[in-house]
């Protein structure tokens, strides 16, 4: 996705339903259509993993990354993590009697998000920091993880962790099972993500990269803590993913999976390097049973980054034509 | 190791020898001496795999920590990156006339490395930032990469690459072997070290915690990269070791190893965690194969450390008696 610089900033939650969502016999890749996308990713795979081949990737080198919002889950009508600031400042807010008259948080606390984000970023900031920041580590595990276990998305009623890509999880799982290891790259917080992303996608805590914000060790009651700072540390949105991925993995990536023009320097930084390379967009064009949105979306804008995908021969997944489920729950 | 802050910034270069040193078959922890360490060891590693034992880890978290200078490899007569950025100011020279009349380049030009290092951190900034910023992260990878395949210790006359520690080595493979996975945190930099740690110590790049400066993403000759900016971005030692776990890898180690005071933190953080912990120092007690230094050295000190190790019974290596073995080379 493609945010603002503030509103990038975000973090953890833990998860109790959905598991990763694909069970061991089942045919790979079951939820997508033939031909497409799915070709170009079966061939791919075949190309890197055929030894022998010019284009064979030895097992350590197959690194792929993906987005999250919008990527791997839903991020409409407002990212996720966004309702879970939202929550926080409710329930931070008796102990704060003095957002009764400080924005964003006094128009939020009357109910109007629209009257809180009128300060734009400054107030998505405000938001941020105060429901990110101030605890320590551990105690931001327990906050995000107890809120997402309850947390339910706010149009469709289901647990957000059941608001995740059916044929993504498929994409994961096959990946893995060709030698893959598998990244989030999101611009979404890193300890936001972390709590959930092995039980709902499969990916372990250390390899999530995210925003941050800074961490300070100290004591307290003379145990060693990591306290969260109200600062910004790193911005892993656009041109930061591909700084992200150098700290984090320190590889280039062989392949490349977003959804929007804050996922383009990910993808234009995994096509660059040498060997085969596959790069990937999802896009939002089911306004049926997902959203329907693209070049003009203030959420997930994808412009740019469709345009270059087509020029460079890049795959485009079409959500409405390629996949045949988008959430497993579809098939109750 | 224990570090100033600008000491610290320092980073990437590509080895030839010294491949991972433990053959398979090989009796594990071969080069360590009976009893003590070795023991301690021992009897942790079967606590934590040992099925339906109460202390049974899961592999997942078994998360083991090494420090790199002093605790793998030495860091005598000085840090070897130190040795990198001093070829690199000769080599660089021709491009920069003014350093004849600019410290702490004139000095060391002059091959006097002390009154270089007179200005104190503020010198050893400008030697570091001067050689390990201004390219992209594939030039210095090269550039590291190159220097490494023919640098030798300035005392022994070995490849840097085999000035590691042989019993670390055993150490590394047979925490794997027993379902752990291995990470490097280092004061080091984690572009100076991730280019050999998979020859050198069978630890691959993501597994890689270090310090850095900040990288910025852009497009050269129509090509994206990396580059490489004059500024500090993160110190990974001291306090900021538990701050770069958490950052890279997500989850609080079960084991971690260092040799001095800057690695503290991280066994302290190491060992305030729930369940069994394994909390070890490498004591440089051997002046003949090794060095001999602690509570006084201007390098590598161990002094609050070693204190806290033996109030809380933390296992020591003493290299001497511990270590049948220090270098591979010793057999030869």
């Amino acid at each position: 996705m493609k945010r603002n610089v503030v509103t990038t900033l975000a973090f953890p939650v833990l998860v109790t339903a959905a598991v990763a969502g694909v069970a061991w016999g089942e045919e790979p890749l079951a939820s997508w259509n033939e031909g497409g996308a799915k070709k170009a990713i079966v061939d791919f795979v075949a190309r890197v993993t055929t030894k022998g081949s010019p284009d064979f990737v030895p097992v350590a080198e197959r690194i792929a990354v993906f987005d999250n919002d919008g990527t791997l889950w839903a991020e409409q009508p407002m990212y996720f993590q966004f309702l879970f600031a939202l929550d926080r400042v409710k329930a931070l807010a008796p102990a704060h009697p003095e957002w009764k008259d400080q924005e964003p948080f006094a128009s939020l606390l009357k109910g109007d998000v629209k009257a809180a984000l009128a300060g734009g970023e400054r107030a998505v900031g405000a938001l941020l920091l105060s429901t990110h920041a101030g605890m320590t580590s551990e105690e931001f595990e327990k906050i995000a993880g107890d809120w997402m276990a309850t947390a339910r998305h706010p149009t469709t009623g289901r647990p957000l962790t059941e608001m995740v890509y059916q044929p993504m999880l498929e994409l994961l799982a096959y990946l893995r099972a060709n030698g893959f290891e598998t990244f989030i790259v999101s611009g979404g917080g890193i300890e936001f993500m972390r709590p959930w992303t092995e039980r709902v996608y499969g990916v372990p805590p250390e390899r999530v990269v995210g925003s941050s914000i800074k961490t300070k060790f100290e004591r307290r009651d003379g145990k060693p803590v990591l306290v969260r700072l109200p600062e910004i540390d790193f911005v892993d949105d656009g041109p930061g993913k591909p700084v992200g991925i150098q700290s984090h993995i320190g590889r280039r990536p062989i392949a490349a999976f977003g959804n929007s023009d804050g996922d383009l320097q990910m993808l234009q930084w995994t096509a660059a390097g040498p060997g085969p390379r596959f790069c990937l967009y999802v896009h939002h064009t089911d306004g049926g049973r997902e959203w329907a949105y693209d070049r003009t979306s203030s959420i997930g804008r994808l412009d740019k980054g469709l345009d270059e995908a087509r020029a460079r021969g890049w795959t485009v997944v079409d959500m409405k034509a390629d996949w045949k489920r988008i959430f497993a729950f579809e098939k109750e």
